[in-house]
């Protein structure tokens, strides 16, 4: 169902403003193991023998890529679902040059979740004087691909309070 | 300016949905040094001689109130400028017992910001199955308090990715 | 920790970006038959004797000022909900010469809203390239005064749909 | 003004949770005259011989469908730029049957849009207790097809204006 492509495989979706959907990149060990889930014995996190394992299981680390062309690689996740990594921006609403930009999250790890956990992060911009906020969640498609739907607030510094109101979008 | 008051004074402001305004609980040491900056020596933050320090000064670090009545705690803000901390909200779309629940997050450091960050973070629900971002920024209101203005969405978990469309408020 | 003041001071607060209260400007004629509900026999919208009538009646049409000191006037509301009227800002994220714009909304009907019915409308800016909708509810608060909550999404026109990702605020 | 076409071209698009892509529903001659001014003659809205004529030019007016299966039709924009039409969602966040229901709206008529105006409208739903606004540009896109990229709140009724803060999404 998914190949495992030794290079990147990236597909650009339209769609509206504010909302985003990321795609993982397909690389070489990266899809065996997880995606679509048809690895075999590789295929450690989906597909226990047991009753209380989810046949869906969507990892938040790795590297993602949404419709605007933006680039996002999650590290790690902890124990208690804190996340790091690092975000590539395709688009900017400056006319500064673009550079990548740490992120810091928090994701649900509870069963409940059934392998498609909720998750949110703050990307704080290395470039300009804004950050923004990120929240969705990690699915498995009908196609058995990982994919984020994501929603976001882009934050913008204003000098006086008297802006606030129009310093997000 | 403002005058540092031993104990609590808080105000809860009426709000729409989506916006909120938090204030500092202003605590003996803590008002004394930072807020309004009339505080002779201990003014460490704010009250340099040099014109290229900014006379104004918010401090994410502290607890926080805001107008529905929840707190917040910012423990420690790092040299990148990530954060962490507990939100013990006051209002719930479930009807579990609500938990103070962990907070990660990360704000601007740039001199540029001027004493009035922008920051965004990630409330991890201890009590139910979804996520809440919120960005904004930390002002010193006219009055001289520190004052945080912020929006948020709040993320909840649904079973099938056709549902996305209404997970998110 | 709150101490309580003798006597309430009302007046109009600052709120987060894209949440907004309205207050309905209170005169004369206007405040004596509806706000409140106080005014006898005048009380026209919400005394009825008969149990079907609701206590509470929030009506739209009417005169607004909201926390950021913009006016609006609804004109008349139809059978079918449709309403107009004109919007006079406070605010503007342009340079241009604010002017009075006109309004085109609709609202609920059914007795389901049990007299606190909720709405949108589109503001169609007679200075700048833009627009904004607004949603909400009608609600009479606690000391019985009728207060519009709502939220906002201004769009700004932009040359190309490449740009279109940053045009709502 | 618009009438009955022959056959539909549908198609749908994946996007994110409140942002929206709609397609404009392309038959013989309505293609043909409008969507990427190739028709000769009968290109009446875009296609002068004056300099001040724009090359781009979306019409509201006519049935669109958006990624989601909703279906959406503007009857007619009078000379103020106020419009009216149906809307028939596809999804809902209730369990009531879905009914068609009526919309009301606004676009920019200013030269300054270029062809590729900024609209809003309300929707009032005749199976629920909510409304929902739209806002966004009516563009045309690369390969000459009109599309409308829009953002939407949904506004559900609340009994007690305590609930207002989730009342939104």
């Amino acid at each position: 169902m998914v190949q495992a492509t030794p290079f990147l495989l990236v597909l650009f979706l339209a769609l509206g403003a504010h909302g985003l959907s990321a795609k993982k990149v397909q690389s070489g060990w990266d899809a065996q193991g997880r995606v679509g889930c048809t690895g075999g014995c590789g295929c450690r996190l989906c597909c226990g023998t047991s009753a209380e394992f989810s046949p869906l299981q969507c990892n938040l680390v790795g590297r993602w890529v949404n419709d605007l062309g933006s680039n996002m690689t999650i590290t790690s996740v902890n124990a208690n679902g804190a996340f790091g990594g690092s975000y590539h921006t395709a688009v900017t609403a400056t006319s500064n040059e673009i550079k990548v930009s740490p992120l810091q999250g928090s994701m649900q790890k509870s069963p409940n979740q059934k392998g498609q956990p909720t998750f949110g992060f703050t990307v704080n911009w290395k470039f300009s004087e804004s950050v923004t906020v990120f929240t969705g969640q990690c699915f498995v498609d009908d196609d058995g691909k990982e994919v984020l739907k994501t929603m976001w607030l882009l934050r913008s510094h204003v000098e006086d309070i008297k802006n606030d109101w129009k310093a997000t979008r």
